[in-house]
């Protein structure tokens, strides 16, 4: 049967060309749609130029922009692929995952780590994963590339060079390629989408979200300053299962400071797999003690993007933390 | 022959105890020492309880006193082992790598991820695994831990929960033990040790760095305000091959306010893996052009402890970019 698909185009290296000041997405989309067009020939394939972007200038605005344009198209196509540049796409796809969570159909991220125009290039490659990911039923937002389909919200860039570029560090890929077709592996997605219908799309984002990764060094005196900076909402990177210094004191009475100010603080781990606990280290109470929220196994994309929807719908820190204490696009364990 | 070891304990899961306020370093270090006079009967193994610390407080005060330890025990003794805490290990392994580079002598950090109490605990396999590192030959500042040895200025924690919880995203493992032992499988450290001979111990550190790790939404007007906060260097973790936004040249004016204060930024990429690549994307060259420093392929605790290290030697921002573009430890691919 015809699946009709839609392209939206919102730049990237995929459409990158040589310009005088580097590689920069100055290329039409248009070669994206022929490639797809050429291998899916029985499909209905079209294009939303919707942008043209570096994905390091992306940011909340055009992906209130992309979730529209999603929205739009999503009554009268069975699925969509976004293609997109690869630095902030784990961000995007965590994004779109909470403004269209509970979603039945597909909307698969891709792009590639070599632009389209060069021989080696893997963006064909991912466009192929990209629409056999959405022809085979894997629905909500994903990531296809380097021959694998990740959650969206679970997304990480893990390498600038690797053609296998993103992973989803705590939870299993939803899906593979192998020598037989796409073959998924974890229908989880789909049952997290059957729990809850997406009857309006939730685009409210708040943009002010400082992520602070730690450092031994880091003046944590600055923690108070963030209001002042109009940010409305505070992600820590702690160490190792949610260790921060409490030297001075100085992180009791930043913490204090923003809970004066009503800012919800969300406590992450600088690791890339594992989490934090902060019931186990004394380092750790002491935050959880101050009132801030565990990430648990939540990535910085995620963390960081969930904030920000979370401050679209409230501002109230305790409504905050009901939102972080719950799954809502497969982005923590449960 | 009989070799000595020191071993020096600071704190850290493995000398922790249970108490009211959750996990903290309470245990004597003692254990430590008997595990090692157990297993190898035959060499001089002392103690030097030097501090006791979760390693979420250890910082640069700290690191100083390492090495000044270190410096002091190596006329006599053929090696040191630093048990430490996970959280930050990476961070003074890298601080003691730029500190002590050129050692001819083995200095290895480890520590576990379960208390020794627990009869699960990773404690004794790990310290058994520095002393072999030590007694086959391992010169230079590494970090044991999981059935591997790692460069220590390329260590990081990737893990919060895995026993095998460090790695060397960009170099290989210098040694992994196997059925027959240690299996050393990369003697470039010891090269790199023959180069240049530490006669003199370079522990002057500024611990006034800041990592700014970017996400879609940062203020890049925060950058000038830095200065006044205090700090004198400037790590920015930027997306994939060191992609920055330079919507409403935010960026631009950061970076330009610190040139002016004589401030040093350097780059980094936010992916474990690959590294930057300043020379490759628009918004990396203009990066570049704005005076930014590429740390290449060298981890963020890396980057982070070298700038620390090169603000202790000079001011002159010049020169600090010559020193990041020196391998002093291993930190960064030729």
């Amino acid at each position: 049967m015809t699946k009709k698909i839609l392209v939206i185009s919102t730049g990237g290296t995929i459409v990158s060309q040589i310009g005088e000041g580097g590689l920069a997405p100055t290329g039409g989309a248009g070669g994206i749609v022929d490639v797809l067009r050429g291998r899916f020939p029985e499909h209905d394939i079209s294009l939303d130029e919707l942008m043209s972007l570096d994905s390091s200038n992306v940011g909340p605005r055009h992906w209130r922009d992309i979730a529209r344009a999603v929205w739009r198209a999503l009554p009268n196509h069975d699925g969509v692929i976004i293609t997109h540049g690869t630095d902030t796409m784990a961000y995007t796809a965590s994004a779109l995952a909470f403004m269209l969570r509970g979603l039945r159909k597909g909307v698969v991220l891709t792009g590639s780590q070599i632009p389209s125009f060069d021989p080696l290039s893997d963006a064909a490659s991912n466009l192929c994963v990209a629409a056999s990911a959405l022809l085979c039923g894997i629905t909500g937002v994903t990531i296809a590339f380097g021959r694998k389909v990740i959650n969206g919200a679970r997304a990480v860039k893990v390498s600038s060079t690797d053609m296998d570029a993103f992973d989803s560090p705590n939870a299993p890929p939803i899906a593979s390629v192998t020598a037989s077709g796409v073959k998924v592996t974890d229908w989880a997605m789909p049952k997290l989408a059957r729990c809850g219908v997406l009857t309006v799309l939730e685009d409210e984002l708040c943009g002010d979200v400082f992520l602070l990764k730690l450092t031994p060094g880091t003046k944590l005196e600055m923690l108070a300053a963030l209001p002042d900076m109009g940010y409305r909402g505070v992600v820590i990177e702690a160490f190792g299962a949610g260790g921060a210094p409490d030297a001075g004191c100085c992180m009791k009475r930043g913490l204090y400071a923003l809970a004066g100010a009503h800012i919800p603080v969300v406590v992450r781990s600088q690791c890339l797999t594992g989490g934090v606990d902060l019931s186990m280290y004394e380092t750790g109470r002491t935050m959880r003690e101050m009132g801030a929220i565990s990430a648990r196994d939540m990535t910085s994309e995620a963390a960081v993007t969930k904030l920000m929807w979370a401050l679209g719908r409230t501002s109230d820190v305790s409504e905050i933390r009901k939102i972080f204490e719950t799954n809502l696009a497969g982005e923590i364990s449960i």
